[in-house]
């Protein structure tokens, strides 16, 4: 099976300057390891913890940087949508349409989304367990559109905290869609700081270890120059630096784990 | 203080007639002890488990039959709404907005709901705490709208398992909005059986009396005259005809527990 | 029904003079009501989270304390065991032998406790389901002893949390065997201060007031008269001055509770 | 660092011949690696589900069976104990005592495990955080013996199941104590069949992989010649002719990670 992809970038876009330094970093990340990545950014954090953190560019500024970056990086694109309306706007854009995982169970949202023909990754629900997406992929297979990608992010665990369950990723696999392991959101502590999330950015290597030798399609891990400074998520993003060195480790575990034959039990 | 509010009603929408009967039958059982009550029901079940199952009448046949409800009964009337476009008609309506727990973090739909006038009830998402309801609220208010009540319906427990932590209920107080306490769908169980939800019809009046003991404004119970053929929730709705009985004892407890000054600790 | 007793006591015992005060004060606050209370106390705090915190007086000293205060005072006795060998002991003193939480599912200590002849409180396990619990009492029951109790104490609810579910009491209740609820012990936040065990006494009256509005045949509340410095469990007692009121209010819950017929659903 | 030890063997001795052939079999699966393994088997199963189900041959056999296994195999034995008085025989016979999950909160049991000398492997509770564990390895350390090990059996999540947070393997290595996975109990459905527990033998490859690869002392997997029939733990046991198939994946895939330096964040 094929090396693992690499869903990448910064939470939120921050400006087409920004957005072009970022791809251009992580470029050269995945370079020597010829690790194919799959852009990433926000255009409008729709759901924060409060009302006084910022929500970024908004769609139309943000699906045109994002064009940009895909016609002069030539890398597929990912963003993530909040409701229906959003759907044809994105697809027209964009490779992938992300559903976040707090609107995974919202039908009409998943309709359009399949509907513009686009991948679909679908991030599990912080409240579901992995056998409930079988459910979830369906409402967007309904449309037609079998290019659905399940991507684990967390399990509620408790008040501000989520665990990781790698049982999940060989579940969610039975599916027969590809599964993808959001190694950064795994590590949030929701509402852990007051108005915003927590995280523990030294666990995100640690989890996509787990899952990489568990056996993904896919990896997502949000980077960025100066996490500490950054507009969102920045208690659990990656400082873009040490993603070369990441990438060649994870490389190096996918493939050995993707050389050694299952273990029928 | 107050005897506690009864939101209830069938989950979801019929028929205008199916709406009437149950609106009279509720009105008899509530009669007895002058408890009042909001009547609620859903025109959209936007978020079920799988796309197989009934979704219901839709926004504009939905909003019809419960403003005939309203007028010919004259008792206020909540409804959900799933997208920001939809608190507007919504509004002109009903006299509680409610967001559902899913969506309880989607920021526009706060917004567009408190932007209404109506009061609105924010249902806890499964995957916060009591205390990032504060947060929560806090967008609603910001539109100037503070007619806001917090309500519990069950938090993560494991896989397709809710518990009702009721120190949550005193940690929602602190906010000084109402708090509700749901007693119907923090007795479901999520996924549980396969397609659909399963419930524990048994323990919501199990529940109903913590919560009252423990002291709220408003109790939620959704409720059919044959909850095992409803089109929806049928595993965890209270039978119409159990209602009456069940009201009067939680008005019992409920009168007790307020005549009992708090003891500070 | 029968009113709920009491179990109460400090959470350790301190010394003779300590007992006589806590048990004089403790019989105040129950006279009003009538209320029967069993003395509690701890003569070894075996699991402790740290090494460096008190232990306790011993076994030998321990039981002859319980036991000048059962015959001072007439009333019954409980004390928690530790081993199967201080079963025998503490079986000729006490009146209820108590199994902690973590130790309910040692089969020898079941055994022996259970061969003593004295009622067993066996506390809920942490980690264990309220329908695991039919088979820890039969341990006991095999013995022939079926002066069982079975205490929810608070279930194991991501980390360093308890949460209490209020659906465990009727579940449990399905054996036949008398319910308890603790209600300090479930507000401990266990090994939340690093070295000891946090906990919200603001809580234990709300969590004991959902119980009691549940139905249960007893209460356990450990008490102080200075929770603040007590050598165990100071963060979650009751203040001895607060018992009275809080006993009173209580009671007159389970009054009411008692006096309304069940709802089969 | 030194590639994983490996503790494994039946969970239950059931007799000399039993021992000897799984000694036999699993010396030659780990022969191919040099993979050193440490036989374990349990000579009573002292806290069973139900009291119907086999404990085992008692400590004077059992202690005499793994003494025999040590000698004719020279392999290091562990086993684990259930109360004080054992560990002073046990400490006899075997190289590492270990401390069974609930049981790890008991100061006695660990103070006199402690006083062997011999290794003590201390499984932590499945109601304790990973960071509770270095009070408890210094209940141990405190007798001068630092031969402590931590091992990781899942923690409670919802009811009748166990999670295993992978951040737990590098928060109990911030002790300096060696850290040991345990994949078989970790997939175990606590009370999942009514009177004995559940497992889920399928994904104890899955969690032993993702431990390999965050990095782990020692791996722990009880392994059968017929698990569906073994008397104890077969739901999770590992068939003995797999084991070494999968101890060969598993330590090309520790060699890796071991090789690999750590990525400070």
């Amino acid at each position: 099976t094929a090396p693992f992809s690499l869903i990448t970038g910064p939470c939120q876009l921050e400006s087409l300057d920004h957005a072009r330094m970022m791809a251009e970093t992580i470029a050269e990340a995945c370079a020597p390891t010829g690790t194919r990545f799959i852009f990433k950014a926000s255009y409008d954090k729709a759901n924060r913890s409060s009302i006084t953190t910022e929500r970024g560019l908004g769609m139309d500024e943000g699906l045109t940087i994002l064009s940009k970056i895909r016609d002069e990086f030539g890398v597929p694109i990912l963003t993530d949508v909040h409701d229906a309306a959003q759907c044809g706007p994105a697809g027209e854009v964009v490779d992938v349409i992300q559903i976040p995982a707090f609107l995974c169970r919202q039908t009409d949202l998943l309709l359009a989304a399949g509907r513009t023909g686009c991948a679909i990754n679908i991030k599990k629900g912080q409240f579901l367990a992995p056998w409930d997406m079988e459910n979830v992929a369906a409402k967007v297979a309904s449309t037609g559109n079998e290019s659905i990608l399940l991507c684990d992010r967390g399990t509620s665990f408790g008040y501000n905290t989520l665990v990781s369950d790698f049982r999940g990723l060989p579940i969610m696999a039975r599916t027969g869609y590809p599964v993808v392991f959001d190694a950064t959101h795994s590590v949030q502590q929701p509402g852990g700081q007051g108005t915003t999330s927590g995280g523990q950015r030294e666990f995100a290597p640690v989890l996509a270890r787990a899952a990489v030798a568990v056996g993904v399609s896919a990896l997502f891990i949000e980077t960025h120059q100066d996490p500490d400074n950054a507009p969102s998520d920045g208690p659990n993003m990656i400082p873009v630096e040490k993603m070369g060195t990441l990438i060649g480790q994870l490389r190096a575990l996918d493939d050995l784990t993707k050389s050694q034959p299952p273990i029928g039990l």
